[in-house]
């Protein structure tokens, strides 16, 4: 098993507010081709605290992965911090230079020093080209282990990887054995109720292959992970463990091996041909978004409303003013009515509606932060159900009620 | 200055796929209060790698701060790797256990062996009472350094770092100075660019205070952060900063110390009295969504239409059929005609209309992926802007569009 480490590097990690997507992406491109991610790191942009970070633990892993701190401004310390490590000294990459002159160039931009400084890279390091930008990727190696430089601007980071981390590795570990993940996508049931369930099942848990619960806001990832495993061999394996979650809990599962719950949606909906509308008061347009997220959703989403005010609830859906003023917003007959007239008015097969109160404010005590009313109009009915998510935060009430929702929708198509 | 260190404990971390909002979350607490974070390491499911992150550079912070692996289910390894580490046993705490009892009373669900466990905390531990979960927060001393373990689930730990974390180390460490932060948003302008704009502005980087530059898709957070000073010192130092920026840069500058563009759109609106709706073609509510998710949306926002399906165009938005067959759905006069509509239909004072294209599929030589128009209805007249994003991700391409969509708004009241 070749083990690695991943480091990221930026004043923006340790602060807060800056959520650390990059290193998420890298440990998944890693576990990709095989690679055991095991340890993460994120230290600031500070040249000792880079050096700490490239030596620690160096001679426990075959790889240590850093990105960040390569740009051009003056918080970017990341080559000085390698070059004291290294032992190296600064000299220019006429490739990577002429590459940067080219870019700009193209963007009719006169060319800066500090953007030239970018080809100067450590003289025992080799390099990885950047055609989405300025800053090279670097590789270095000491005492068997690698160390791989990378900038961290998302879109230049993905395609280093892609392009040049990902051969290069395969090519430098090539006993590497391919770990596969499987998710079963549970719903309506909490994390302690689902592992009693299926505690019992000691095929699962015989720590043969390995298992965990991923639990985020009405939806619980259960994650099979199989390392060293042929595709074939491990599709029977996630086919076994499938057979076991239906016959045990099958009431809360939704389905496997989706990236999310619209994913499986778009599979089912696709499939039949159907099309589908929303229309949103309380998550505000966010299930359109986690729709309309996935490629391909115009083939079977046709749109939405976000009927924030209770006025746009009356003008464009056709709610009864009486029974808005008397029911009011976060009732069952509001979202019975928007749902109706939504599958009416952007003539769709089916259609959702929501109504809550995501909070902070808002809440009473007859209607408490966290209530929320969902309907969904079908070919043939429409069906309403009553959420009580609780005084949790305003995002996590709006992807509950999300969530509730498309697994509204799926319910509709379980056996 | 107390020095801390945050790590979070999860296989899931490792893996990729599940992004770390635990670790910016804990770190943004740990600011506020004066804490400066040094370090953020995450670890597997594994009792060896987490006693070896408990241990690690424990004699060079003052505080080592954990998340994770405290649930009831066969993962959970925290509280073994603590025993181990303080040479600890587990013992029942029976406060601990009648708040779990009295909690599952209230949802009328029987109690189980593995819940009860939750009550088990090494004997030598000090415990935070968690009043949103089962699983308490830890409390334990080694040579001076202190040791926090908390529950991952995010709003217990919210609830625990709120309630119980921060008074406790408010008063354990009375010695901490505050650390301020302000952040300016620029946007229309690179980060090399905006910092070559600056660069000559000495005052900024004489090295007193800190800045970072803090790139995300279409929007520069550039940072300001201060150490010890009181709010009043701190503010004037702000005030003189947001000058220069102003006067070096103003043509790019949008506003500081908002946590993102809608609040400043919130402020503005509010303010003035005015109201906003949106159709979104390409961003498929992800404009709609970034709104409400700001609290207090509803006093500006009526709501919006995600226009998918061009049927859709035609039917709720009534743009012109003919337009549409020759221009295609992402032309000027489209985005012109539904952000009209849509000030109309919503009955709003200003109304901005987005369509392009996202990627990865649906570009032509023409109109590649990344094209995107926006149109923004006022009460004098409709603005258009074409923007070409590139061939980079579809979600970078939806964020980017819709930041792009949010800024033409603020240009409107720029002076």
């Amino acid at each position: 098993m070749i083990r690695a480490e991943v480091v990221t590097i930026g004043n923006e990690l340790l602060i807060g507010r800056q959520v650390d997507t990059n290193s998420s992406f890298m440990c998944a491109e890693l576990a990709e081709i095989g690679i055991s991610v095991v340890r993460k790191i994120s230290v600031g942009d500070d040249v000792q605290e880079i050096y700490e970070a490239i030596d620690v633990g160096a001679n426990k892993v075959n790889l240590k992965i850093f990105s960040g701190g390569l740009g051009p401004t003056h918080d970017d310390k990341t080559k000085e911090a390698v070059c004291r490590y290294f032992d190296s000294e600064l000299i220019i990459d006429q490739e990577v230079l002429s590459h940067i002159e080219q870019l700009f160039a193209r963007r009719n931009v006169t060319i800066s020093q500090i953007n030239q400084d970018q080809a100067l890279v450590p003289h025992n390091a080799s390099v990885f080209m950047n055609d989405k930008g300025t800053a090279p990727g670097l590789v270095l190696e000491k005492d068997e282990t690698v160390f791989i430089f990378l900038p961290a601007v998302p879109y230049e980071l993905k395609f280093l990887m892609q392009y040049r981390v990902k051969p290069y590795l395969r090519q430098k570990f090539p006993e590497m054995l391919p770990v596969r993940i499987c998710d079963f996508l549970f719903s309506g049931i909490g994390e302690s109720a689902l592992f009693e369930l299926l505690e019992s099942q000691t095929q699962l848990f015989n720590g043969q292959h390995e298992f965990a619960f991923l639990p985020s806001p009405g939806l619980i990832r259960f994650r099979q992970t199989i390392c060293g495993e042929n595709e074939d061999t491990s599709e029977k394996v996630f086919n076994v463990t499938e057979k076991i979650l239906t016959v045990t809990a099958g009431k809360y599962f939704y389905g496997r091996n989706a990236e999310s719950v619209a994913h499986i949606l778009q599979r089912i909906f696709t499939e039949k041909g159907l099309t589908f509308s929303v229309a949103e008061s309380c998550t505000g347009g966010h299930i359109a978004h986690m729709i309309t997220s996935v490629s391909g959703s115009s083939a079977w989403f046709k749109g939405g409303i976000v009927a924030y005010d209770n006025q746009v609830k009356i003008s464009m859906l056709h709610v009864n003013e009486n029974v808005l003023m008397q029911s009011g917003a976060v009732s069952e007959e509001v979202v019975r009515q928007m749902a109706m007239q939504c599958r009416n008015e952007f003539n769709t097969d089916y259609a959702a509606a929501v109504s809550g109160i995501a909070g902070p404010d808002g809440g009473s005590p007859e209607k408490p932060v966290g209530t929320v009313w969902i309907a969904l109009a079908t070919p043939d009915s429409v069906k309403t159900k009553l959420f009580h998510f609780g005084p949790s935060d305003r995002s996590a009430n709006i992807q509950r009620a999300s969530n509730a929702a498309l697994m509204m929708i799926l319910d509709e198509f379980k056996q």
